[in-house]
């Protein structure tokens, strides 16, 4: 028995739902509400004390991190293999997955952020604001939330993050001279972990995201979005509504 | 034919270090001279264009990250298996190298870097070390060398880093609760990956990590250093000399 905890089909979350969706696991789907600060509350912290989704429960058993929920997906149902079998295409998944967690995603992160903040925020009364963030088990978050919410981060800042953005695009663009996947022959958590991210970028960062500057990876964005379980992992109902 | 480019037998190197000699892998040794600068220089850069070590080379490929390298090397050597075979002990291995990665190294790495900067920029003039910044691949890292060597972190960013090493500590103790090893009954790459970290940590940071605080870390430790394998990944030669 499988149990999805999750936000929304996107980011972390979309990345375990590609998974399981691409394997045809059968899941109970936990919608947590992450612009209600859900994942902070007691419940949920004892499920994950992180306070993060994406959440696997398996059988009784936690499992976190989304890289490692797809692993770890990956060793028990290996029907529809999603790491290569080949050592040096798995190492190449997995310098791929650790860049999209360390660089990629953190600056994909810091940038939505800063767009959305206030419409969650802007409901709250700043002593409700301040018990919320209270509740988030790692300092680096609570001052993330807490920069974004009052001054802001600066454009220098905000610069750095999209030059991080189209660094990643490049290194994809790279990896696709390779190959028709991005850690080469095969379809693989690579492309999962990548796509979750990079789902609607070309909509946002057209300017370094499009047909002359990444033509590769646009062609490896149509042909993800016309894959049959990407579809029904971008349909998974959640009622959290997206800002903007 | 294997190729190890590394500098001194700490950190990330010796993670790599500690997982050949585990799996008595013969390799030739490559020091990388990362007091010099030697990881920017445009050789070291075709290995690697990231510009860091370790950097693994096997029958020609190169492969990057010591995470990824130790998870290869225990794909293409697996008659010492250093991944627990059971999914949710692997899951776990897992959580521990990425926390490793993601937070307790960067933090160990930054106060070590504070305290020892100055005694390789002292020998360089502005110029010099603005040319020897210059090469720095990542935007993020030439960064952190800048505000070390200029003011400095903040007390408050110091004191934020060493909380963090003491929750690592306070996570392994936990883990150990639940086995001999941290990712529970198997010596695993999770053992690796903190020791790579941890092996001087009591002397450094006794206040935290000691016989009070954390006695099964510490019983770990002394299991961890009467390994013969540790013995000998210690033991690597490198002419790079340790600060203070």
């Amino acid at each position: 028995m499988i149990e999805l905890f999750h936000a929304e089909p996107a980011s972390n979350s979309l990345k375990v739902l590609l998974c399981l969706k691409e394997k045809g696991v059968d899941f109970k789907s936990r919608v947590v509400d992450i612009q209600a600060f859900e994942q902070h509350e007691p419940w949920f912290l004892e499920i994950n004390p992180d306070g993060q989704v994406p959440a696997l429960v398996h059988d009784g058993a936690v499992i976190t991190e989304s890289t490692v929920i797809n692993e770890y997906l990956d060793h028990v149902f290996p029907e529809v293999p999603l790491r290569p079998l080949d050592a040096l295409e798995c190492a190449r998944m997995r310098v791929f997955t650790k860049y999209v967690d360390e660089y990629f995603r953190p600056a994909l992160s810091q940038i939505g952020w800063q767009l959305m903040i206030h419409t969650i925020t802007d409901k709250l009364a700043p002593a409700e604001f301040e018990a919320k963030l209270a509740r988030i088990p790692r300092e680096e978050k609570r001052e993330k939330w807490r920069i974004s919410a009052a001054q802001g981060y600066t454009p220098e800042q905000m610069a750095a993050w999209r030059r991080t953005l189209e660094e990643g695009v490049g290194k994809a663009e790279a990896a696709l001279a390779r190959g028709p996947w991005l850690a080469g022959e095969h379809y693989s958590l690579a492309d999962i972990a990548f796509f979750a991210m990079a789902a609607n970028m070309p909509a946002r960062f057209g300017d370094f995201m499009n047909e002359t500057a990444s033509p590769r990876v646009m062609d490896w964005h149509r042909r993800m979005h016309a894959r049959p379980a990407v579809k029904a992992a971008l349909a998974v109902p959640s009622p959290v509504k997206k800002a903007g």
